[in-house]
């Protein structure tokens, strides 16, 4: 594994993961990839491997700690230095408050911003004696703002950038870049599809975000010189509302 | 039980629940305040009754879903309709990055977070039947951003911060009255005195929160009429670095 | 002039500012107010006057230099200390970008802003001797984002936003409570009446917020004890979208 | 002139505007930067014509709206059609409040907001008819937070992202991509070299952003695809205290 490097996605189950994975596989690095079911990765990793690249999929359960600490331990061993860890869970539910059942609520926050602690948290352990790596974690909208029955997912999304600027504040000075790309609008995904097709008809004006573009953002962003390092950026289709 | 109102109180084990609840009390609200060791509360609820107030404690671990759920039946049933509910229990804690446990963060989350979501949904669904009421949030500056070591803190806070601003925007069109000072500030308790003496000695120039002044404005925040209710507000020392 | 304290209201032009000075003329203050016709503040220091306060108009043109230190000049030497000065001059106009003239942007920003900023400064001046006053300057829902249409307006209120948080950060350690109340909701006026009727009708159910409360807010902050100051907090309907 | 298309550079004086001049000749655009002093602007025109680049300099008060109007207007004539117009002005002073002149707080604004106005509006003009176009406008720390000593330079800084926000709003849904980058740290520059040795020391472990990179990302905020637009991203060196 001489100079090999990995890029590790946690939550590669959607398109905008699964992009990602392709873009820094086609850069050279191996991609892990993990989703709850290890057989629906498959046709991501064939994918990527039929381009040419290296690819590991692992069906891992993020939200649980030695799931992670071994899958952690297991790639940097077996496969190569993970050198960009990326947090790609969301879990967008709406309920109004009155309906957020306990469980709800702790499960939301479980995928969405707990899986990301323990993400990031095992990153920053093999990249700090590195002195180097990227960190990044999916924003969303709800990021930014709470809304009238987004109390659970708007809560983990806020969590979940809180946690990111905390890291980049600490680990920034320790030569570990820490961002948080925040996705303001609909992405061409099978649930949009699916559950909104009006907005999904926006897709032949590019009305939404393609993934693959998620994609080129997240490898700009690891490719920043240390001088010049973005945080935060926001990333939405021209013709949203916002 | 005619008329009589509750205001009640969760996370009366630091000076600030404790002086809410006083000056509530002096209005005539009936106080019900809760820690998890009921034994302590007995000196708050003493003085309240000194003071010509009526108070009662419940010992009453605020993360368990059962226990929130009784204690609002019970109020309901047995003291007073609760008007104002207030959520004051805070868990800051400092913790490099690798430092910090699975179990701190969801501990810190659980406490400082998942226990006001557990009282804002039992809040709003004894409050929205009556079209009123007040459900109120303590902030901190972690609730602004994150820094280095505070990821499990800011975490919580920012997630408390987005179920207030969700719930507001929810509710307030349904009469509730839904709010989250932010105190930006080192507080008159004994844990600043014990831990930051040099703080604490600003004392004397009224360098620190006073808890009384923190309650006025939560009566303050409960008295504004329907037609302009604020949602955030800071507070701080006039002397603070910010 | 043994004693006595003036605030002073630049920009009375409208109810929100007579209502201001209206409240501080109850509690005592001599009310000093401005707009740049004199002859219209006749029937608010009249009414101030027969309420039993004590007030008088100025026609002054807030936008020019000489004017506000003359200003400043004549009511510390002739009626009483400034204890208390409140810009609420608005100028909330709406162009698409490519209409806006630059007379409109400047001009804009001249009432909104650059008024804010003599006031301020003038006031500071004053104050800082003594080593305690109140300076306000009243905020709108854009002072906190831009908007289509709004490039002018937006801008002045985020300058004025600025200006306010610098003079705050300078100024309180000073012993200046700098506050920057947001007004983030139509307010019961002429304006309102005249140009959005739909919105107006909503009034009986406290649907666009009482000047009134708007004063009482002003006065809660101008009593609050150093030890707890507030610099921000946002002010809307119940019923209001946001 | 056939295909081709202008950069357009207000404010090239400094390292950034003119690195990012550079970065968009090399890639085929026609530089046209401009400063005050048009002699001034010489060495950086040669430079880009030297590279194998095509530039004009002019020496254009960008706070005159006729003057930009004609610059606008030559360029588009004489030159090539502006697909991307930069505004690059600072005015980085620092005065206590007291010490502010109305002269400073106006001209501070005049140059580092009502000129981006007066871009902003004119690029706006000549590119929503061909329906594309980049309008980018340079912010700093200042234009997050007000601070004390900087109630000119935050106020004309908060200002101009109102505008950026504001437009960005109101032309994205045209085709025009509106973008505020956030400069939040030292930038590379003689003034930083001879008025803050120390941190200029830093340079040599990145400590301070290289003008290079923000142009690379100037150019890559260009390249968006419009399926993908950022509108405001930060930008500090690894090392940055924030």
């Amino acid at each position: 594994m001489d100079g090999k490097k990995t890029v590790l996605v946690i939550g590669a189950g959607d398109a905008t993961g699964g992009e990602i994975a392709r873009r820094f596989a086609r850069e050279g690095y191996i991609a892990c990839v993990t989703r709850r079911d290890e057989e629906k990765l498959k046709p991501l990793v064939d994918q990527i491997r039929a381009e040419g690249g290296e690819a590991y999929g692992f069906g891992s359960d993020a939200r649980k700690e030695d799931a992670m600490v071994a899958l952690f331990a297991h790639i940097e061993k077996e496969i190569a230095p993970i050198h960009v860890a990326i947090f790609n869970i969301g879990a967008n539910v709406r309920f109004d408050i009155t309906d957020t059942t306990a469980r709800v609520y702790f499960k939301v926050w479980e995928m969405a911003c707990f899986a990301g602690f323990l993400m990031g948290r095992e990153a920053a352990r093999v990249m700090l004696p590195r002195g180097h790596g990227s960190i990044f974690f999916t924003g969303a909208t709800a990021s930014l703002r709470g809304r009238a029955g987004f109390a659970a997912f708007s809560g983990a999304k806020h969590a979940l950038r809180a946690l990111a600027q905390s890291m980049a504040r600490e680990l920034g000075p320790k030569g570990i870049h820490v961002a948080h790309p925040i996705i303001d609008g609909a992405i061409d995904t099978a649930f949009i599809r699916e559950n909104f097709p009006e907005r999904y008809a926006l897709k032949d004006q590019d009305g939404i975000v393609d993934p693959r573009h998620i994609a080129d953002t997240y490898w700009m962003l690891h490719q920043q010189p240390r001088s010049a390092w973005t945080h935060e950026l926001d990333i939405r289709p021209w013709m949203e509302a916002w």
